[in-house]
């Protein structure tokens, strides 16, 4: 049975008809619009697009926020407000006329990688996106760990230095506020302040400095940019030590935007994971870039709409 | 079925049998032997000794100190270094004439408090104990959650302020570092120095202060017993609030010695994870004091062991 996943993002919706074997036999993009009512229909329209053809089982929106999945809705979303209080699957349902089922996109990009990508061989796999914010999702004994209402895996929100500086969620030292792309961009910012002679001091005085540009230049040898990455990677380090004693995990994997500086940050990352998490917990976890990019969500969200309506993989529900 | 359900502890082994009600039909206790060919003998000894009476499908033993599952060994061990590397189970099994497992005490405990306990009406369980150190356990979807190698849910080793206290594993800032009964004394001792003239500081003119004594005295209402307790409670309520976001659970229970201050921390804790954790997950968690006190390790491991040799439960493995 094939089934749609949609990726629905602060800016675009990705819908995709996957496969059982993980394959996208097509898929549109459409830009996202921020009122409630467009977003349904863009919804229920790229998903009518990608459904016309091959037969299709059901559908799983990945959405951005905290998921109340008794209700099948998302109840805070920072990035798409828009989202926030839908009863999605009452009003999609009789529009696309396929069952539906909604996840947040941390998990589901999660479930993707779990089986389609680079946690497919294993049964425990820590999953972590670093962009703008970060995402996550864990699969622990081969069962995606949703908890109590669906809001379980909300690993950017634990506090690694409670004094630290303030998260977009408004506390203190949250892992996103010291290792998501917005974190190098501030760290960069700072690290431009102090060296105004620098590569980034010179970028700094000309525009805003973003993460991007630290990984830029990094790469071209930067020891200002190397540095600030390298001190995200030991922050993410922190992080991922505490999933690491937590989960037990077979691999971390690490993907989003930030990936783009893979080992610049990783390295460090690993390094704080030996200091800091216990054998024979840290003996075994890989910490991996995860390999299918961008098309995590889509694939992780069909996957899931395929297992929960075809009963093929327990999910923890 | 009966099982018996051995907890070993640096000080005490304690074995009993029990009926799949969470009934303690016979019970048995000794002080723990430090040579690990006597520990076997005394584990022996203590089996034979409840196990003689009733029918008895199975043993588990309830081991401080990170296990490798696989192998059926405690790797790690700082209180009972003993039991380190010893094949438990091949020793064992011909001695005692019943199939055995061993499990981690922390995740063995949360198993009796989800059982039998103040987690036995929910799926999603995180249960912490408190003592000289911190041991941990969690349920989630029903399942143990052991990880990889049996060494999950080792929630005290996880950074909640990476620039903080030296924890006994070595590391900075462990939530045992930080929450534990040795926090509570380390910072009752500090508060003595800087008020000699508290009861505290009488106090520590004569002895050492011992986080006992923190709870003796904030009972009588001293103001700066209590405070250190809520500062600790402060702390811990920073680990509970990051275990609330991953975990989306329905309860965190709390147990082990430092609980005799019971709502002197956790009224502080709790505010701490109101502010901290995030909806949904914050408003569902409720945080308790465990209800099965010390006999959570005898009737988890028993428990595990029936689960494990009958397949009643769908167990983490």
């Amino acid at each position: 049975m094939n089934a749609i996943g949609v990726d629905v993002g602060g800016t675009k919706i990705a819908a995709g008809v996957v496969t059982p074997e993980g394959k996208i036999l097509d898929e549109v993009r459409y830009p996202t619009p921020h009122s409630p009512e467009k977003l349904v229909e863009a919804i229920a329209g790229a998903v009518s697009e990608v459904g016309d053809g091959p037969e299709v089982g059901g559908v799983c929106l990945a959405v951005p926020g905290l998921i109340l999945a008794q209700e099948n809705k998302v109840i805070f979303s920072p990035n798409l407000h828009a989202v926030e209080g839908i009863p999605l699957k009452d009003e999609l349902e009789p529009k696309i006329g396929l069952p539906l089922t909604i996840e947040n996109d941390g998990n589901a990009a999660a479930w993707g990688e779990f089986r389609f990508g680079v946690g497919s061989e294993v049964d425990h796999l820590v999953f972590i996106t670093l962009g703008t914010g970060i995402g996550a999702g864990v699969i622990t004994h081969g069962v995606l760990m949703r908890g109590a209402q669906g809001s379980g895996g909300e690993l950017g929100h634990v506090t690694v230095q409670a004094t630290g500086p303030r998260c977009a969620c408004g506390n203190r030292g949250c892992l996103e506020a010291l290792a998501s792309g917005t974190a190098i961009g501030r760290r960069a910012r700072e690290a431009a302040i102090e060296h105004p002679d620098s590569a980034l001091g010179r970028l700094a005085a000309k525009r805003r400095v973003l993460g991007e540009d630290v990984t830029e230049l990094a790469r071209e040898g930067d020891e200002l940019a190397l540095s600030v990455l390298e001190e995200t990677g030991t922050w993410l380090g922190v992080g991922l030590a505490g999933f690491v004693n937590i989960f037990n995990p077979e691999i971390v994997a690490v993907g989003g935007g930030v990936m783009e500086a893979g080992e610049l940050i990783l390295k460090a990352a690993r390094r704080e994971v030996m200091l800091r998490a216990r054998p024979p917990s840290r003996d075994l976890a890989e910490i991996k870039v995860a390999t299918l990019g961008p098309k995590s969500g889509v694939l992780g969200a069909a996957a899931l709409a395929r297992d929960a309506f075809t009963g093929e993989y327990v999910l923890g529900g």
